[in-house]
């Protein structure tokens, strides 16, 4: 049922695939029943038949950005909000998208201690259990501290997997805690930052990045900067751009020289193009897939214009 | 298929199953597959073979607990880690749960923003959606803010359910983060102590007690003790009791002068008691039904003889 795991640490894959594609768009699969295409939309809400919508339409998101961008990004709530039948349409999403040579950061943001942390990276991480969701990294809450983390980190390192653990996210309200400032220095966020570059240099594959890397806002330019020095050795998943307002030179601080070291997420603005000027008058609903396949275009542009990734 | 939701607030609910059982034990359904009972291992190791197993051996647990205790805890990474399966499993053990008249925490440590943290609400809380696991509360994880709380609140409000915050973890990293101290005074874990007690007044049912309730472990006795001053309208989850080290008078503190105010729960030393002595003895793998209920009851004796429960 999965496809085998890689042996190739997350980093080279993600790297090379940045390489490949030119550009370090992720395209998050944020599935809402309102907002699908109008013929996607399914005739009775229940779970099964909303299920059934949201694997069609994120298969066809998936179809459409394929050639274009490196990995996906999808959110495990929206499938998790409609109970099994969500779950199963995500598993059937993550290996559709595996078959289609993407790269799967699964967005979870789990966070536990033990064996408790083990099963959830158990779930999540590669492909060589039979039982679990396959993807090639995943999205970790720091709240608990570094032993919650080891344990995603030892899944990790056995399947080649890689690991965003949430240091400085993109909500207006992200600072009440993550900025605090310990005895008027470092805040939170650095704290956590310290943890994630430790264990970015301690799981570094070929290249100059290792496999545990860091979420990082957008929509922060000059922490974002300041996070980027910090961790020079971290991956950072960059989310906030296009729906929550940032754009190309707001998250051009967060790639290196190369043009590497940072993926950028955009859910929404791609997603449902079809809904937004200029891609509603272009393509309308019934051509949902070209606006997406536009959208991921345009941003792209943007950021080969506005950043390093130009010289990818 | 759920059982229709309930519009008495989550507190008051609580606060009347640990009086009408005299005690305030939570019994965490944490299945492993290698400690289930010899006689409940699977023949073979597959997802659908597993879950299968986790929902007998769960559903055993609570016909064995269910007229001892007020509530249950799923851990549901062990079910997540089973995919779909272990999913469709989870929601038949917490329906039978909930017919078996016991409230039901997920412990899912959730936590993200805007639509996303309303759809994992949406997933846990209540049973008025037709798709999600119909859950009384839920665990959630702070980092991400106030505003990643309020989603979780407002669906939590109206569909009477309960949330429990991570204020305080039991493990031993957990200070890392949670007991940094701002300009050398109030820790974080103070700080989000300070957001849920605010959000516990604004949840109050007709009772003493708030809606939005705070996860402390029972290892810290000291903080334990501490947070429930600074926190006086919230139940505390105090985890860590038995398999993890504390004991009744490590949890006294979290109990008001009434016996309420705290509920305790207790994992691997209740569901997997026939594997302990002098449950092993007694009973047994094939009585292992009578060691959950044996190993429920000395748990209970215990908080009674040690703590303000015995006021009950």
């Amino acid at each position: 049922m999965t496809t085998p795991t890689s042996s190739v640490p997350f980093s080279d894959r993600l790297a090379a695939a940045v390489r490949r594609c030119r550009n370090p768009v992720v395209v998050g699969l944020d599935p809402r029943i309102e907002q699908l295409p109008a013929g996607l939309q399914p005739a009775d809400r229940s779970a099964t038949a909303s299920a059934a919508a949201y694997r069609t339409f994120c298969c066809g998101v998936i179809d459409a950005a394929a050639a274009l961008v490196p990995a996906v990004k999808p959110q495990v709530a929206f499938f998790e909000a409609l109970g099994p039948a969500g779950f199963q349409a995500l598993a059937d999403v993550i290996a559709h998208a595996r078959r289609a040579g993407l790269l799967v950061i699964a967005d979870a943001k789990r966070g536990d201690i033990g064996s408790t942390a083990e099963a959830y990276a158990d779930a999540w991480l590669g492909s060589s259990a039979p039982t679990g969701f396959g993807g090639d990294a995943l999205t970790v809450n720091p709240y608990l501290g570094h032993d919650s983390l080891e344990p995603f980190v030892t899944v990790a390192r056995e399947r080649a997997a890689g690991l965003f653990v949430l240091v400085k996210t993109s909500n207006p309200g992200g600072g009440q805690f993550q900025d605090l400032a310990i005895n008027g220095a470092e805040t939170v966020y650095r704290h956590v930052a310290a943890l994630v570059e430790h264990l970015a240099l301690e799981s570094r594959g070929s290249g100059h990045y290792g496999d545990v890397g860091a979420v990082v806002g957008a929509t922060y330019a000059a922490q974002l900067a300041e996070l980027r020095a910090a961790m020079p050795h971290s991956w950072l998943l960059v989310p906030g751009y296009g729906s929550q307002g940032a754009g190309a030179r707001d998250v051009a601080a967060g790639f290196d020289a190369e043009g590497l070291g940072a993926v950028v997420n955009n859910s929404r603005a791609i997603i449902f193009a079809h809904a937004r000027k200029p891609y509603s008058e272009t393509f309308g609903a019934a051509r949902w897939q070209e606006a997406v396949r536009a959208a991921t275009e345009q941003m792209i542009a943007e950021l080969q214009a506005e950043t390093t990734v130009g010289r990818l």
